[in-house]
């Protein structure tokens, strides 16, 4: 290593140290380990401007193991990204730019929020099915770029993580390339106290190249293997990197040294024994500053190089390079909202078969809209048709099979969604959105739109019985802050669904229904106000009640108002497609379509828990607090209560009083 | 295979298959194809007693793959279990015994609950940890039996099972016997769509004995790889049997006979290849009546001579056979009541360090109670101390190191209460019971007495940030049935929690901070109350308003009930642990707790979707309805409005109306 190199490598560990010192809590360890393998990736490999962190064509770099965070921001930092140096010192403090684990869309440079494990492995899939397929679509000139990742023990023993790599491997994403701390200590101790698996073989299992570089701290070792896995285009790389968690100071090789400061003493005899001044702390010498920040100059030139590429192929192609350009930018394709479908009045159908006409009406003028299913996609109805499978069918197709492999579809749907210029969805049945939770937890953080599609939402699924009949999940959905819930009532309300996950700059849900359900009647009803999120659906003169339903309970309201109507009461139906777009609506709108001095009772076939916000002290809600049960969905849709009898029974008390 | 043998295996795949056809819904193409292995398994090795399901030593056989159900139910049927062959007609049906997917609890003879694939294959785990654990502690004579699974394709691309298979390879459960139904076939089709990793290498990677069956209907080839897998006394065992789904039928290695019924052309047609009789349905020769029930004599057998060797124990030691059926039969050890301390009133912790002294508390007069992490133990203050770690200290130690495995854990500790005779935790960061949700969620369906131990609940976690601060968490876990939430205000409601979780006949969570609380006067207030779920914990007279807080917040409400009664407004203090507690009183205590008179303020530090309930139309939430921030944990409650000021504004503005 010459004195230079490992200058800089010092000066990310000791800006690591110092941060966490600094803050009085964090993970140094980490970052004294892996700051080599960052360093050479940084430094010999990314490409990247730090002055345009948007550029379309940069290599991406996930920190999966995001509790690292202070490895990130050092490196943002000397390479040149809007980060000072302040904001390292002011690590994990309110407002700062360099909070505890690293987020996406507050820190330029930072591809994706970190810090649950595993999350960044399956996101950094994600990102190299991006690559691939834009370079299918726009062609090697315009996008042509890696994706590194630094992952850890946490991140490989975390089943999303498995999931993704197997999937990653089964598809060749040869462009993925995976350094690994390999540090042996997690927060409990040796790793040989829960983790002693072979994972090379198991990653040579899912079809990955393997490699090992014995001493983390080998610059050129670490380039070389970085050089082999460039060269191999069939499959994903891991280089195992053999590391010391903590390196150079007293707590080296122990689990001290992960999840807490040094304390000055450690940090002290740390710097001591690498050679590094003890004052000023977040020392960064100017050779360093000088070295590492060339590559504001470098990241310039290969963003005009490729500006130069990009602008001759729009001299080809006028109309793709601006396609590029608008999709880059976040812009759906021109036309999308024309080709939208509404559905006939008197039609029915389940909502999960409207979604797959939505999509399939959307897919040839959204040629970035993609995605796939969790192996459920005959069910799911998510399948373009007359496209072919990512992978099997070539780099360009738009059908993911994504394997029983829901949490790592969620990460890889992320992934996709963070790298930009793709509209993806992943999609299983609304009860296994449990098993992607985390990632769906993620997406709301981020703000990225990547949209679920959840269908069988209700115990209306029938006879596969409670393990597969949602009861408390959209309830549970409609928790995540920034995730949009959306649960149509009929084929309109799915295309109005459609439209506001399309437009909606974060993630959505769409909570869509097995069973069939009747169209509500396009010319009568004013499915636009869909998009309020709440809308009188069927009024009454002087409505006595006010019944709201969701999803395939609107139907029911609907029939339960006739039957009411017949015993000479009037009721109001709602329907409320979405609470968060109801509730962003104002004070006016809301008291309009829920009048306080009106009794109000709530359908819904999930748990009752949170209806109350709706219907008040004096409404009442028909739910189902209790799991389901085996039976043909009707029969369960009957023995819980879910019927015009019951509905009108609980009205009529309502406005009995 | 003998004329006999071949027709038992054809009549559990009819009975399948009928049952498939006459429900017009269900999974016939997995009892097809698997009908051999598990014929193998339940003629030749399978130690149970169909006349009493609950014997303690039988052998645990789990159907992971639990869509197919109706090789289950044959199973049971043609074994003598208390099954009529008139539920195997009524299969999937309203009230039958034959619900669409295996339910713990329902059914005579079904160990655990599956369809949720990966589930089964960890709970299989844990009941093979149970299994070690027990044999260590009361010896072989009384203990000594496998765990025995079919698990499919989808099983294992499951993250949930790839978490436990590597910690079951790391453990060395050598008793656990997987046959992995290797069908090639998934329900989006070929299982060469997204499944292509070497299934075999992996498992070797996790350090299991790997064997392969090449035909799938050879009983010799299948029972003697199972004696080779007993004979291996270090590893668990993969079994991989080559399979064809949907045997015998056209739809033979297609995706077709996954999910869906044969139909009546496929069926005949099944019949008529592998000469079967085609009336009547539902056909059970005579031999093959005979020879399978056969399981009931030599199950009373084997009963009848573990019963000689436990009695023959209890000669020996009394007291360890009189634990040993104690807990075995559900009951808590004696003394265990007296063994939870009490927290001196003008002490302070935080709640993860009450609930690890009450966890040490209880060790020794619970010799049963055991759990661990998902490598967060010297943060969520579960390690018991003084006691050694499982696999590493051998199989009678109580701490468990489950790795960065949280959905692992989760099948995992359901697995070891299922087993019976033991009460396990999990415990690990409350934001990441996202991992393990779908774990969770079944612990809730079977109601099996699992402790889920969630520990840094609120954004009071600090430093970490949103992707460690819960905000929707609590409410989430409240929404699902069965669970019983508890959010404890001090040390001595931790007690109290711990106790009710002990208590209760199905899971609970422990929901508990990272930071100090005060402890709230263990002499001056009623926390026996507590058990009610919500009770007053400082009145006032004439109270005009009641401050309803959980956990961390109801320190600061009684902050605040200082601060206004210092503005001469009385308020009045309800600590709310538990709403499924509280829910299940009757309504005069709950009035009497929360008079409908009065305006209520409820606190807490999360979402407010959901506590409408409680405070009605005119009460107001002071809550989190986004995400966190990094910073310090009181600088963030300070931010996010979790102030003595804010509260008692909030109060003044619904006393002022």
């Amino acid at each position: 290593m010459s004195k230079l190199d490992d200058m800089c490598v010092n000066t990310i560990r000791f800006l690591s140290v110092d941060g966490v010192e600094a803050a009085n809590a964090g993970h140094p360890g980490l970052p004294m380990g892996a700051a080599a393998m960052a360093y050479v990736v940084w430094d010999r490999f990314l490409k990247h401007n730090p002055k345009n962190p948007a550029w379309a064509d940069r290599d991406r770099f996930v920190l999966s193991a995001g509790h690292g965070s202070m490895l990130l921001y050092s490196l943002l930092h000397l390479t040149g990204y809007d980060l000072p140096l302040d904001e390292l010192k002011r690590f994990r403090q309110w407002d700062s730019l360099t909070p505890g684990h690293p987020e996406y869309g507050l820190t330029p440079g930072v591809e994706t929020t970190t810090g649950p494990l595993g999350q960044g492995f399956g996101n950094g899939a994600g990102m190299a099915i991006a690559e691939e397929f834009l370079a299918a679509h726009f062609g090697a000139d315009i996008v042509d770029h890696y994706t590194y990742a630094i992952v850890s023990d946490g991140d490989l023993m975390e089943g999303v993580a498995s999931e993704a790599a197997s999937l990653a491997g089964h598809l060749g994403l040869s462009k993925l390339i995976y350094l690994y701390d390999d540090n042996k200590i997690s927060i409990e101790g040796s790793t040989d106290l829960a983790f002693t698996e072979d994972v090379s073989a198991r990653f040579e299992s899912y079809g990955w190249h393997v490699q090992l570089v014995e001493d983390g701290n080998d610059l050129d070792a670490i380039e070389a293997a970085i050089r082999q896995a460039q060269a191999d285009t069939e499959r994903p790389s891991l280089i195992r990197v053999r590391t010391h968690i903590g390196f150079g100071s007293p707590k080296q090789d122990t689990a001290g040294a992960h999840g807490e400061p040094l304390g000055e003493e450690a940090a002290t005899a740390a710097k001591q024994n690498l050679g590094w001044p003890l004052e000023p702390t977040f020392l960064v010498p100017d050779e360093v500053a000088e070295h590492m920040s060339a590559a504001i100059d470098r990241g310039a030139q290969a963003e005009a190089a490729w500006q130069e590429r990009l602008d001759a192929a729009r001299a080809t192609d006028a109309d793709k390079v601006s396609l590029f350009e608008q999709i880059m930018a976040g812009e759906l394709p021109d036309g999308w909202q024309d080709a939208i479908p509404t559905f006939d009045a008197d039609g029915a159908d389940a909502t999960r078969n409207a979604s797959g006409k939505v999509i399939n009406a959307l897919a040839p003028v959204m040629p970035n809209l993609l995605g796939g299913s969790a192996d459920l996609a005959p069910s799911t109805k998510t399948m373009i048709d007359g496209d072919g499978a990512f992978g099997i069918d070539g780099p360009g197709a738009r059908n993911f099979h994504f394997g029983v492999r829901e949490h790592g579809m969620g990460a890889i749907v992320n992934g996709m969604a963070l790298h930009g210029g793709l509209i993806p969805y992943g999609a299983t049945f609304m009860v296994f959105s449990d098993y992607m939770r985390g990632s769906v937890r993620l997406s709301a953080i981020m703000q990225c739109k990547s949209i679920w599609v959840f269908t069988h939402d209700s115990i209306g699924v029938g006879e596969d019985g409670p393990t597969h009949q949602p009861i408390e999940h959209v309830m549970a959905l409609r928790t995540i802050p920034n995730l949009m819930v959306l649960r149509p009532a009929d084929s309109n309300e799915t295309a109005m669904a459609w439209k506001m996950a399309l437009q909606y700059r974060g993630p959505s849900v769409l909570a869509l229904t097995r069973q069939k359900l009747p169209n509500l009647g396009v010319d009568e009803y004013p499915v636009a106000d869909a998009v309020k999120g709440a809308y009188v659906l069927s009024d009454a003169d002087n409505a006595q009640v006010v019944l709201i339903g969701t999803g395939s309970e609107v139907a029911l309201a609907m029939e339960a108002q006739e039957a009411l109507a017949a015993q000479g009461i009037a009721a109001r139906v709602v329907s409320m497609l979405c609470w968060e777009a109801f509730r962003a609506q104002d004070d006016d709108y809301r008291a309009s379509v829920l009048p306080a001095d009106l009794p109000k009772l709530a359908i819904e076939a999930g748990v009752t828990l949170g209806w109350h916000e709706w219907v008040g002290s004096d409404g009442d809600v028909i739910g189902i607090d209790h799991f389901g049960a085996s039976a043909p969905g009707p029969v369960a849709m009957e023995k819980f209560g879910f019927t015009v009898e019951n509905v009108v029974e609980r009205a009529l008390a309502l406005v009995n009083g």
